[in-house]
């Protein structure tokens, strides 16, 4: 725990460090971050969804302050030496505080959080009038992309405990036959807790003609023979020993008793589609090219207007992040880029299917995480 | 369930005639509502933290439209025959579609929700950069503050099943004594979901001196004899037949043992703080008025300086929306205004104690909502 603890803090200096550098080469003058995965990425505390501001200023020159609430800072974890803490009370405008922090205003260039409120950037443009706003993304996208080792580690940990739901998925000890959607999810969100997540993010089942939807939340529709049921479910992942959750994403579809001839040739498309936008995910392909990969094996199979939508997201901190695989991305792949590979085909009013692993760009080549078996699972009705 | 839904469509189309009214008195040209509570409220659909754009575009003239990703748009409900719905794909930019219908830019106001991602409103400001932009709630919040009886009945129906844990917290039906916090807390939120809470929103338990830090989450402390116990506990509930939710949030202090003298004077102070603060909560008073009389009461007794935060919070939708309680915030209360009056004495690294009902005020003086015990509950060690 202890070597957990000093590695992290390691990584941390060095993901400011690298923070700093590219706020020079953008010539960023400051960081401000508050709703949003920057800022856990970079201390370790994630900023809750209230109304009380907490706001981490980073200027490009000087120390870095977090400004909290009074109420919150009991809640800190250690933010290492880097990083001053200042409480701000009910009676206090933490506007002003940043104000002092950063000086009086001037021509200059502030990042803030993309998730930030707009009462925070309408407030921080108040206040500042003569400079000009950026999303910190800007500076953080492309360094939170490239996964560390540590991410990786926690994103697999992650994969394998939602490999283990879905393996119970298709072996049956998750009954779906004669059982609303909405009974399934709940096992599925069991599940994934019972298997280590601190939070469930979405369990999404949708059976029959509620498949075609890609997202469908579950409902009350019982689930019959002659059902696909696509699941698709995720949470946040905790590693013993760390803070800060990395999320899991997975889809696995089940076959209600033995499928038709139609659904076996949609699903040996899928499969070949997904596995080659897999084998697509290499150093140096650029981001829409897994797109295109994937979707080039189902338009010529004739399903091309049946996939309608991109076919992954980048996974971390967040559910959905850089880089996305969709036409138009050109972001070129490198090693520790992690994201899904998720295509569907959806048929309308009749039933979908997806399949979907999250894959680590590495140096030999893409490492799935996600080992549960591909193909359609059949389960008794 | 069919009245209550023509009620519900009755009740959205008067609050958008309201809206239309405001935005012309204040020269807002168009309402852009994203995150946060004010869509719900104006449509029944709430938009997911999602990185692909949801969007309310509300006109001061012509026909409001609803921007909503294409994956999502399966799961709208029935918004109505005001609200027009244009979904995008993944292929489509929601920006551009909101250009179109807002029309080239010019110098106009556009308001957008409070919690609308910095993400939007820097989209947004580039595309009209001679657009002044305000926030949603100038618009919304005063009118959102004001519950019709409909959403009084929702808080009322919230209220009353808070009240049923905590008379199992206070009849020791939930045990605290001999457990860590966060079984207790576990305890709390499965019992919010059995009273019919559809989302626990937070459920913290302060034992001993934890207790003097008023938002200290349930950890891995036991909680033994001698111990105050502070539960602050709430979620969304949603009344059947409807689809948007109403905030519980109710706190009770449970003594495990009898408890000294000191304890007992301070909850004496305590409780009459927070009945003199609820008697203050009368239309005509102002929203600093009540958290002066809670306060005065506990600063008479000489503890001040030991209650260290605002005496409470308005309700609905969200946990925490306007009015505010706090010194400074000089709004006339009007029946129809709902909030919480939770006074709070901290000693720290002693013990701390806080009592908080939701109370509305209504025509002939305030109505709280919750009936749980008042009393410092005392549990056998």
């Amino acid at each position: 725990m202890n070597d957990a603890a000093v590695d992290h803090h390691t990584l941390r200096s060095e993901r400011l460090r690298r923070v700093r550098q590219r706020m020079g080469e953008l010539g960023v003058d400051a960081l401000l971050l508050s709703h949003g995965a920057d800022l856990p990425w970079l201390t370790g505390y994630r900023a809750m969804p209230l109304e009380r501001l907490t706001l981490l200023v980073l200027p490009a020159r000087g120390d870095p302050v977090l400004l909290v609430p009074a109420l919150e800072a009991p809640k800190l974890p250690e933010t290492g030496a880097d990083v001053a803490v200042r409480a701000w009370t009910d009676f206090e405008d933490p506007l002003s505080l940043a104000s002092d922090i950063l000086g009086p205003d001037s021509d200059r260039c502030l990042a803030l959080s993309d998730r930030a409120w707009a009462t925070t950037l309408l407030g921080l443009q108040q206040r500042f009038p003569a400079a000009r706003f950026v999303l910190s993304s800007s500076v953080t996208a492309p360094l939170r992309a490239v996964k560390d080792r540590a991410e990786i580690a926690a994103l697999r940990r992650a994969a394998e405990a939602a490999d283990r739901v879905a393996g119970a998925l298709q072996a049956a000890e998750i009954a779906v036959a004669g059982r609303s959607e909405a009974d399934v999810s709940r096992d599925i969100s069991a599940a994934l807790v019972a298997e280590g997540h601190r939070r469930v993010n979405f369990a999404l089942v949708g059976s029959g003609p509620n498949g075609a939807s890609p997202h469908h939340d579950a409902g009350n529709r019982v689930i019959v023979e002659g059902d696909l049921v696509v699941c698709d479910f995720g949470g946040e992942f905790v590693p013993q020993g760390e803070e800060v959750g990395y999320c899991s994403d997975i889809t696995r579809t089940v076959a209600v008793g033995e499928p038709g001839e139609e659904v076996l040739l949609c699903y040996s498309v899928l499969q070949a589609a997904q596995a080659v936008g897999v084998a697509a995910a290499r150093a140096g392909a650029r981001a829409e090219d897994v797109d295109a990969a994937a979707r080039t094996v189902i338009a010529d199979a004739g399903y091309g207007n049946r996939f309608i939508h991109r076919t992954g997201h980048g996974i971390g901190i967040e559910e959905h992040e850089d880089p996305y695989l969709v036409a138009g991305n050109r972001t070129p792949l490198v090693a520790g880029h992690a994201f899904s590979v998720e295509p569907g085909i959806y048929l309308p009013d009749r039933f979908g299917m997806r399949l979907e692993d999250i894959v680590v760009v590495g140096d030999d080549g893409p490492e799935p995480l996600n080992r549960a078996d591909h193909g359609l699972a059949v389960v008794e009705p």
